[in-house]
């Protein structure tokens, strides 16, 4: 943990000198061009098309005022390079998500999704009013970055494996693309982690280079062809419950803007965190049946074995996050966690009581 | 169903003639104000507020070309006036449930929630990349209003009983307030249905004119204040397991907005759409906290056996509606069923599975 908090506190640093070196924004005629680099394969539905989406919506918004130019991950920067991108202000906006950067911000994992962490609708009401946005922007404003929810992929699946999981011990050894937390609780169960961008995930599992990898779900990993490498897809995604996306912008040309473009960018990113998580959730029942019925994909379950002792890791991932952490990194934490104790209660109550009584045995129409 | 039927098709006639009929918009210096009648009691979180949040970014994503003023239910017209007033322009917007209007219209409870149908998560995946939206327009254009998703509620709660509910049998000749499709279901095991809008609830709960009532959940029920009349509250909510609120835009009007005006009202509903889910998700649980720690409230389970018998009535109403039902009602009750069971069966893998797992017992942060 030194390393992280040393590199956390050169970046304050660095974004605080930043913050007031930066050049005053271009502005021909009104009119600015911004560049938003993702950390996506270009074209990926969902994600990348979500990007697109937003990218468009601003434009339309303001009527031209302000147009967003959208670079797929790598092309501008590498597809983990975003946050720095943002923080350096080598491009305006970003689309990725913040877990991918924990090595340099311990916190930034609570801001996407955290093993038996938040489903969407929990995360989504701590962020927007359970004091998580404010967190958020504390967090973010000592690199210089301000970051909206802009999109959320819903509960994910447990990813692609070569080898059944019967037991806890088949994750030893085994060789696994996972990333944010999740990773560092498998890792705990003995698997190898490896931190791979979405576009190079199926070259690797080809080469036999890892043995499995968890993406999203059945709409973005049909497009991703993994179920030409195996047949084996687990449930449910333990370590991403409802993985937020987000929109990051350069703070000082974020402030820099007139109130209705900034305005424009807030709702923009709030009716794209609305439209993705609807896109995932809107297509991935048929793409789960495309999987089984074309694909002879087979949907296992992991045993409850597993699931405990994935639930015991990840506690103690949590565990150690907080006790390492630095005070900021604690108030997340504790808000988090707080949050969600009494968001699970409502959700039993709620969605989990009435999904299961809606499978309970009556007639009722089918379409 | 004759009735219906009958008055489904003098609307049709009536908003046909009304579309060509209306004034051009009055345009005073580029500067337009609308009139946004809603259902709800004034002020009411997450509902009334909602409107109010919807029509004032309307306003600041426009930079003041675009003005809505908001009424309360009653206010201007009926709180159950809302359609109508849309379709003949006597306001050129409308903030309501959809599911208020299936008198005049069979398939609109598609659009807000039927019982024991989809989720808020499922509903908005059929609406923007299922085809529903697409069905609703064509619904509602025979009137003269366009409608777009603003809100939901979430899953709500079975509502607040005078006594408690242990079979089937305790319906047969309970005074209940209910609207919707849940209303008809409830009517089929016994009891007397009422329509009333949120503004007349504590009153008639209080008088004794109904026995029960179901409005939202703990945040809305909480500031209803009918914790103070009964303490038995029953979940799950079969009636409304993700209740869209609808902004109705007058069709007329909508259409001959500048281009940039109309992806104004758009993004401001999609983001409304986010954001009130997210209230009602994020200020539920501690509401429910202080319904039960503060005001002594007995959180109550419906047994199996009534859950049973609501989903077998909930089925027959449905296949009542479909069977009784015009074509275009039963074009959209196939595709909203079809779209239904498929999204279930996702769900049972990805929400259900995660939520069940997050229970099993390992230690893990409380905040």
């Amino acid at each position: 943990m030194k390393r992280r908090n040393f590199l956390t506190g050169a970046g304050v640093a660095a974004g605080a000198a930043l913050a007031t070196s930066f050049p005053k924004p271009t502005i021909a005629q009104d009119k600015m061009e911004w560049k938003m680099v993702t950390s996506w394969p270009k074209g990926l539905p969902g994600l990348a098309t979500g990007a697109e989406r937003l990218a468009d919506r601003i434009g339309k918004l303001s009527g031209g005022r302000l147009t967003v130019k959208v670079y797929a991950g790598g092309e501008l920067v590498p597809a983990f390079g975003c946050f720095d991108a943002v923080s350096q202000g080598t491009a305006e906006m970003a689309h990725d998500a913040a877990y991918y950067h924990i090595n340099k911000i311990s916190a930034a994992g609570f801001f996407t999704s955290v093993p038996f962490g938040m489903t969407a609708n929990e995360l989504n009401g701590w962020i927007y009013f359970g004091g998580g946005q404010e967190l958020w922007d504390e967090l973010f404003a000592a690199f210089g970055v301000k970051s909206f929810l802009a999109g959320n992929t819903g509960v994910q699946m447990g990813g692609w494996f070569r080898k059944e999981i019967k037991s806890p011990k088949d994750f030893q050894g085994l060789k696994f693309r996972m990333p944010g937390h999740g990773g560092e609780a498998l890792a705990k169960l003995g698997a190898t982690v490896v931190q791979l961008p979405g576009a190079e995930i199926f070259g690797n599992l080809q080469s036999g280079a890892i043995d499995g990898a968890e993406w999203v779900g059945p709409y973005n990993d049909l497009s991703l062809g993994f179920y030409k490498i195996t047949k084996l897809y687990y449930w449910p995604g333990f370590q991403e419950p409802g993985s937020a996306l987000q929109c990051m912008v350069n703070k000082g040309k974020y402030d820099a803007l007139p109130e209705e473009l900034k305005q424009i960018v807030a709702a923009a990113c709030a009716a794209e965190n609305d439209i993705m998580l609807a896109e995932f959730n809107g297509r991935s029942p048929a793409a789960l049946s495309t999987l089984v019925n074309e694909h002879k994909v087979e949907l296992k379950q992991f045993p409850k074995s597993v699931l405990l002792a994935l639930g015991t890791a990840s506690g103690e991932v949590m565990q150690e996050l907080i006790d390492k952490g630095d005070e900021i990194t604690q108030r997340i934490a504790k808000s988090y966690f707080k949050f969600r104790r009494e968001a699970k209660n409502y959700t039993k109550i709620t969605e989990i009581a009435y999904a299961t009584s809606r499978d309970l045995n009556f007639r009722y129409p089918q379409g």
